[in-house]
């Protein structure tokens, strides 16, 4: 990256807001265990969060709650941010829940911390509010976090549950919160998950 | 990909919907011209789409004429989605207009026919307001849509610049909407055109 020393021209807002903007390229750079449909290769979080997005503005009429569109997709949009710079928390295999929250709550005072002061406020706080998963907004965000990477495990056939060698119980465990926010959303990946135990994608339990 | 049989059992709509998700994923195979910061690639159009409704979220309020942030967003999401189908249509250097625009009007007749009726009716018209670029979100959008790249190839030292031995005065050309729809953005542009030429990154033109 080349000295961004022109930003010191523009008034102090502009040059926070555009210092962010640059800043959050980066995470583009974040690879996540999930491969893209095309099986060429990992899914990074800057792509992930987009999907998300779309899955919001197209499966919104599936949440349990109703739930305010555009703040669902703020928080998709936002909600991996963090991964900048703690890295990815994948669902199978990962960190150390304690440890990767207190990495994630330092991303996010960082990163965050580099927008105006008002806009640190909205976006944290739409940030906090995804990871406590309370609101039916969050619990709808949530429950597409969870969906999303399932079909893509079975559109590649495997995917993360064949590297960590998933159960199906563990699975269910692990997406509860798309029947318990969404639960036409908890019936379709019901029929993925039974559909991938027959292919040999997920291990059976019994 | 594997067979997607198992969405046959699902409610129309449902498979529908989740077909459409499915379908889009291809998106992140898409490449752009444009480096990612950190020089290591080309940015695909998926991440790239991230990268603009993150701009809409930060920047809405330099709009010239008040925008909503929600309109907003949904068209900078799904304004690329044709290029599954149509490639990317590069600023510099790209397919001839007429032509283009033809193979784009086809992809958005099936990629956004994948979705339920009511929903092709959504996203084709927000896609159609974002290309007619006359209301004032979708001018902004476009604006956006121009800002990003310029950025980027700042921040790499060249980029698509470099690669069409771009001058100044036509990068301004491109970029007209920026002012236009959002003065302050306009002026911020042009201290990193003026920084560019500066560093050898765009061609002066006297």
């Amino acid at each position: 990256m080349r000295s961004q020393d022109w930003l010191g021209g523009l008034d102090e807002r502009l040059r926070r807001q555009l210092g962010f903007l640059i800043e959050i390229d980066r995470l583009k750079t974040v690879l996540r265990g999930t491969r893209i449909a095309d099986e060429s290769r990992r899914e990074n979080t800057a792509e992930h969060s987009w999907h998300l997005a779309l899955f919001a503005l197209v499966l919104a009429e599936h949440a349990d709650d109703a739930v305010d569109t555009l703040r669902v997709v703020r928080m998709l949009l936002i909600h991996d941010i963090v991964e900048i710079d703690a890295g990815d928390t994948p669902v199978f295999g990962g960190t150390p829940a304690a440890e990767q929250a207190e990495r994630e709550q330092r991303a996010a005072d960082r990163l965050f911390g580099l927008l105006p002061d008002d806009q640190v406020d909205e976006f944290r706080s739409s940030w906090d509010e995804f990871e406590a998963a309370e609101t039916p907004d969050a619990r709808f965000a949530k429950a597409l976090d969870r969906l999303q990477p399932s079909l893509l495990n079975h559109v590649v056939g495997g995917g993360t549950w064949t590297d960590y060698g998933v159960d199906e119980a563990t699975e269910r465990a692990t997406t509860r919160r798309v029947a318990d926010a969404a639960p036409a959303l908890g019936d379709a990946l019901e029929a993925a998950i039974a559909d991938a135990v027959a292919n040999g994608w997920l291990r059976p339990n019994s």
